[in-house]
């Protein structure tokens, strides 16, 4: 995409009233726009960013035999009163509104109610088991507090699977591979190595869930972990001994970390298939009540996530695969007409080559390209100059490590290939 | 995919109280679930066929020159009160709900305004024009009468682009383009010999817009169609000489016609703009407001009007763009080992090729099969039983018109990669 033609300007300062250094920088750069605290658009370049890393997601679930659907935001209070999460007092994140003709209805904050009363039709047999059902879908938690950017909106797209199972043991073996694909998300999102699959408390059905924690100071939660298996254990556990016990992890070598919640996984067992007549026949004829799992991601609060994990002083810094763009092709043409040409040729060139590519065609001061550039943060930057260009080869600087390297054309174009 | 791994099952009945003709269909295939009146979850076939149709709309869009964006759902008062539309009495299909800290706040049911103020921060000069922005975003409508199925919902997905302008030339410019837009995205989703470019009432500030209306029975509109232009005229202006003066329609040839309003295209002049200051400067230095008009469709509407509109008496019938897969390979094996490995090589090898494949690879009476198969409505049935295996040759029937041919397993592969 040419720059000259997006409508999004980076800006010298983020609204006074933002706090939160990741979306400080998505606002800077064009990504985000602050609708109101802790409501935030998507604009192009976030839009594509938070795109990349739910396809990521996506083609995860497909792979452990997810199927994708889209649930409503609108919730009628009968299913949730069956499980008594229509309460207030209950479920203190409600955002509730009134039908004209009568009657209220919620704003889904999460979907196991709705999608277990729906599966009531689609199971009754233990040969419609096991099944693994996801959306991406906007959720809606009315926060006291929101002050921290797109990592916890009031309003925010989250990936929710449930598992429906005949019986623990077919249970277990789901929950060993979601958690396994979740380990795969954070890797190819390129957080993989600072997060931690971390033992939490487990609610009332199950002694432990599991969190994926990323490891970052803007964190709200703290963790232990233990460096010898990359696991972690959640300070609301800490001083369960049972846990020591069960995973026979050491207490004191652990070492203390504060960290983002960037996914987690729940064994639900018959918590909602229970109230909501969730049932099926199993081989002896007998009803049995379908054993049930969550498995829950936000795509923001990931990218939220990597930019505060990756930003540097200079901006943001995306890692390939959920970058917007691969490539920054920045032109020093300013006026010079063989360079222009020589930039113009290099973008579609590249563009026909299958990269994805933003090119700064804008006449500006070199400088504040290149400040722009560093804000956006995309992988590579290759620098179209008069220079370059005589000597046959261009500027190509890594943005993670400032890495300069010179490149022809031709090798340019095999890059972009790759 | 397989059938039976596919979590929906097909029924003989909608619900007793679903009234619409698209949206029993669409429930009993499985395709869509009611939550409520007016609100429907779309399960794995309906997302696909609505991921379909919006990535026709997509691809038009970016062609004329869109970005895409993703604005919120949550709405601040403030910015709704300077155009006066935050009152109940002007616009009376609000949902509106209270932050737990005070305030209240609505949900989009449209996005001029957001948008509008948004662009105030990225539009100063005539050289940031002109401008297009779109959307695909959940939109909420408290709708008194919600009757028509995925046609009108209280809860929906709407593409919605906003263009800005320098002044009327260049809008008028871009409004043209967007109409030839509209009508290549009918065509593609197989209804466009039976959508009209209609003129509609223009509101306040333009004389007329523009509605996309498909003649249907089931449609809430009236319009008369001049078959001479193929262009029609809304019951609401049908009785206003200028518009034949305009048009140069003559009134005395025209045909009534029932129609679905499947898409609309506005004039909105300096309305938004004018209220929430959106401004720039021109090439002489003066403020100038921008000039903006608006295009909408609703994906899902359109997925109903396709229901409604090339449904049979047997169940749907899916135009190959819009359909969720493009073949129903039907195994007609019922215990026969050599029928099944036969129906599952050739699932594999055509699937290989690049195809969508639903497989029914279930356990199942043929008759029940066909019933499933004919309701469902994807374009081609392959039929796999012993007597075709026998000679060398499968069945295979259009859905749209029924004409049964024979192909070799090679002509099978070769129509997959078509």
């Amino acid at each position: 995409m040419r720059q000259s033609a997006l409508f999004t300007k980076t800006r010298r300062e983020a609204p006074a009233d933002e706090v939160a250094k990741n979306a400080q920088l998505l606002i800077r750069a064009g990504f985000v726009h602050k609708e109101m605290a802790g409501v935030y658009a998507y604009l192009p370049l976030g839009l594509q960013t938070l795109e990349n890393i739910t396809n990521i997601i996506r083609e995860e679930m497909n792979a452990i035999g997810g199927q994708e659907v889209f649930l409503t935001a609108l919730q009628d209070p009968s299913v949730w009163q069956k499980t008594g999460r229509w309460n207030d007092e209950v479920v203190d994140v409600w955002f509730k509104t009134k039908l004209k003709n009568g009657g209220e209805l919620g704003l889904g904050n999460t979907h196991e109610e709705p999608l277990t009363a729906l599966m009531t039709e689609q199971i009754s047999s233990y040969k419609d088991l096991p099944r693994y059902v996801y959306q991406f879908q906007t959720k809606f938690r009315n926060e006291t507090r929101a002050k921290s950017g797109i990592m916890r909106s009031r309003e925010f797209i989250m990936k929710d699977l449930y598992s429906f199972s005949k019986d623990e043991a077919e249970h277990n073996l789901f929950y060993e591979k979601a958690a396994a694909a979740y380990a795969r998300i954070f890797a190819r999102a390129g957080i993989g190595e600072t997060t931690h699959k971390t033992f939490a408390s487990g609610g009332s059905f199950s002694k432990y869930s599991h969190e994926f924690q990323t490891v970052c100071d803007a964190g709200e939660d703290v963790i232990y972990i233990d460096d010898a298996t990359g696991l972690a254990i959640n300070k609301e556990v800490y001083d369960d001994e049972e846990v020591y016990k069960t995973t026979g992890i050491n207490k004191a070598t652990l070492r203390e970390a504060k960290a983002i919640e960037v996914g987690n996984i729940f064994t639900l067992s018959t918590k909602f298939s229970d109230p909501l007549g969730l049932t099926y026949t199993d081989a002896e004829g007998k009803r049995t009540p379908v054993f049930m799992g969550s498995y829950g991601i936000g795509p923001g609060r990931l990218m939220g996530t990597i930019v505060e994990l990756l930003s540097d002083e200079k901006g943001m810094v995306w890692p390939e695969a959920v970058a917007p763009m691969r490539f920054h092709l920045v032109s020093l043409a300013q006026g010079d007409a063989t360079v222009q040409q020589y930039a113009d040729d290099l973008y579609d060139a590249l563009t026909k080559a299958g990269a994805s590519v933003l090119y700064d065609d804008r006449d500006a001061r070199a400088g504040e390209k290149f400040a722009d550039s560093d804000l956006i943060g995309l992988p590579w930057r290759i620098v179209v100059g008069k220079k370059g260009i005589e000597a046959g080869a261009l500027e190509v600087v890594e943005r993670k490590t400032g890495t300069v390297t010179t490149k022809t054309r031709a090798e340019l174009i095999a890059f972009a290939q790759a």
